[in-house]
C-alpha cells in the first residue's frame, strides 16, 4: 500500500485533525462524532445543514463545511456510514431555533442512521428536515442499496441550500429547494482503477489493464458493464448517453456541467473530459450555465471521472452563484 | 497505460480545449502557442504576467491564469519547456506598455527559451521583467537543470506578483516582489509512486512497493535518495529537516505552508500531511499564517507531495490575500 499514513486506524481522525488546523480557525474538530464544523455554528438566524456518510470521499464532506455550505459533517470511517450516536450528537451540538437539515446520500447504511438519528431528535422536540440524494443513473438496488446511488450531484445539493440558507430560508423553504435539485440532477462514473482503503491495504477489486467498469460505485461497487479501456471521446458518449436520457435534458436546456475526479486522475485528464462533453452537449442543443471540474466526491485513490449534469433554472442560476467559503480552497 | 485520453499527441491541446470551454468566457485559447489567457488582456493599466514550463504540472500554469494570477501561460508538450517561438508570440500578443514579465522555473531547457525569447523581445524595444523560480531544496544541478529546480512554490511568485499588478505596481517593483519571494520559498517533494506521460506510455521510471524517492523532481528527476517506505510522521520528517534549516525558518516565524499533491495522492492524504507538518512546526515555534493544500503542482498521475514554505512579512500577507480569480475553482 503506497499511502501516506500513519496507523491505519487514525487515518480518519488524522486527516481530519489536519482540516481544522488548516482551516485557521474557522472550523473546530469535535474527535468523538468524526464531527468538522464551523466555528460560528450554531447561528440562530440560519438552518444548520450537516451531512455525513462514509469517509475517502473527500473533499465530500467534511471538507466543504464552510459559509454558504455545510455547517457541520460526520463521516464514519473509511466507506462506513456514520453510526446513530454521530448523528444524533452532531444534531444536538448545532441545532439552531430556526431547525436542522440533514443531507443523506442514499446507501443503505447511512440511511439507516440518519433516520434513526431524525426520529431520535423528533422526540426530542427538534425541528427536523430530511433530503435524500440519489442522482446516479448506473444501476438501481446495488450493492449496498436500494433505489439510485447517491454521488457527486450532492454537492449541488449543498451549494444550494447552504445559499439559501444564508439568506434566512426557513427549513420547508430549504427542503423544497433541495428537492428540486435532486429532481434535475443526474451522474454517473466510470473506474479506470481500483481503490485501496487503509486498513484494508489491498485494493478492493481487481481490474485488468486493458479494462474500466462502467457505472462504478463510489465504494468500489460493480456498475453497469465491465468493458475494455476506451477513447475519452467513447468515455464521454457512454457517459453522456446514461446521464442525458435519464431527466432527460434536452436542447434548450442549460446545465451546470460537472466532471469529478474519483481521486487518482490528474486534473489534466478532468479538463480533457470536460472539453469533449461540453462540445457534444452543444452539439444537442444543451448550453453550459457554469462549468464544474475538480474533485467533489472520490473513492480515495481510485483513478477515474463521473459526469453529473444539473439543469438550471433562474432560482438555482442564483443559488450556484452566491458566494462561498470553505478551507479546501486554493488561494 | 490507463488515461482518459484520445490521440496522446493531442493530449495538450485537448485538454488546453477544456480550460477555455471551462472558462465561461473568461479565457481565451490560442492553439498556435498553447496559450491559455486572459480575455481582458493585454490590459494598458497593468504589467502583464506570463509563464510556461512543460505540461504535465496542471494546475501549473494553465489552470491559473485568471485575475491576481497569471495573464497567459504557454506551455510546451508534456515536460518539455515551450519553444522559443511560444514565449516570443506571447509576450507580443500579451504586451502592455506597463512592460512585461516573464516568470521562469528553473530547469534548462525553459531557461534556454526564455532567455532567448526576452532578448528578442528586448531588441523589438519591449520592456520586459525575468523571475527565475528555484525553491526545491533536494539537489543541486541535477537532470535537465544547473542549479536548484522551480516546483510549487511557484505558487506564491505568481499569487504576490499578480496581486501588485493588478494595483498597478511598476515592472520593477514586481520584480522586487518576486524576489522577496523566492528568496523567502523552499520546497522539497516525495514520490511514492512513477507517473505515465501519455505519449510514452509507460511508467518514466520503476520504484518498488516498498520504496519512495526523496527528494524527487517533477519530471521524475531523480533525488536525494531512494528509500524504504516510511509512515506519514517520519516523512515529514524528512521533508522539514530538509526545508527548514535551508532558509534557515526559525523560531517566532511566521510563514505560509502548502502541502501539494503531486497528482495520484488523494486529498485526504494530503491534509493527513498537513495536520502533522502544522504540528511540527508549531513544536519548533514557527507559526503557520495560512494553509494551502491540494494541488498546485503536479507530475501527471504520481503518488506522492512536496512540502513549501514561505517566509511570510507585512507585504507578503497582504498580497496572499488579496482577491484572485481562476477557471480551476471549487464553487
Amino acid at each position: 500500500m503506497k499511502k501516506f499514513v500513519n496507523d491505519p486506524r487514525q487515518f480518519v481522525p488524522e486527516m481530519l485533525t489536519g482540516i481544522q488546523l488548516a482551516s485557521g480557525g474557522a472550523l473546530d474538530y469535535d474527535p468523538r462524532y468524526n464531527l468538522i464544523y464551523r466555528a460560528d455554528a450554531p447561528n440562530d438566524n440560519k438552518v444548520s445543514i450537516i451531512q455525513g456518510s462514509g469517509s475517502g470521499h473527500e473533499p465530500a464532506h467534511t471538507m466543504i463545511v464552510g459559509k454558504g455550505m455545510l455547517d457541520g459533517a460526520c463521516p464514519g470511517d473509511v466507506f462506513a456510514g456514520p453510526p446513530v450516536e454521530f448523528v444524533y450528537e452532531t444534531s444536538k451540538l448545532l441545532y439552531s431555533p430556526k431547525g436542522i437539515l440533514h443531507l443523506v446520500n442514499n446507501y443503505t447504511g447511512d440511511r439507516t442512521a440518519w433516520e434513526m438519528a431524525k426520529e431520535m431528535c423528533e422526540a426530542d422536540g427538534m425541528k427536523v428536515g430530511a433530503l435524500l440524494v440519489d442522482d446516479d443513473v448506473a444501476v438501481k438496488d446495488s450493492t449496498w442499496t436500494v433505489g439510485r446511488r447517491g454521488v457527486a450531484g450532492n454537492f449541488f445539493v449543498i451549494k444550494a441550500t447552504g445559499a439559501a440558507s444564508e439568506n434566512g430560508a426557513e427549513l420547508e423553504e430549504l427542503v423544497r429547494i433541495g428537492e428540486k435539485v435532486i429532481a434535475s440532477v443526474r451522474s454517473m462514473g466510470i473506474a479506470l482503477t481500483s481503490c485501496t482503503p487503509p486498513e484494508r491495504g489491498t485494493p478492493l477489486f481487481e481490474i485488468g489493464d486493458d479494462e474500466m467498469e462502467v457505472g462504478i460505485g463510489i465504494h468500489g461497487e460493480p456498475g453497469r458493464e465491465r468493458v475494455k479501456l476506451a477513447s475519452a471521446d467513447e468515455i464521454v458518449d457512454i457517459l453522456l448517453d446514461a446521464v442525458v436520457p435519464d431527466l432527460p435534458y434536452s436542447s434548450g436546456d442549460e446545465v451546470a456541467l460537472m466532471v469529478n475526479g474519483l481521486g487518482g486522475t490528474p486534473i489534466s485528464e478532468q479538463y480533457l473530459l470536460y472539453g469533449i462533453a461540453h462540445r457534444k452537449l452543444a452539439d444537442q442543443g444543451i448550453s453550459v450555465f457554469r462549468s464544474y471540474v475538480g474533485e467533489y466526491c472520490t473513492s480515495l485513490d481510485m483513478a477515474g471521472a463521473s459526469l453529473t449534469l444539473l439543469k438550471v433554472d433562474d432560482e438555482l442560476k442564483e443559488l450556484l452563484l452566491a458566494p462561498a467559503e470553505v478551507s479546501n480552497r486554493i488561494f
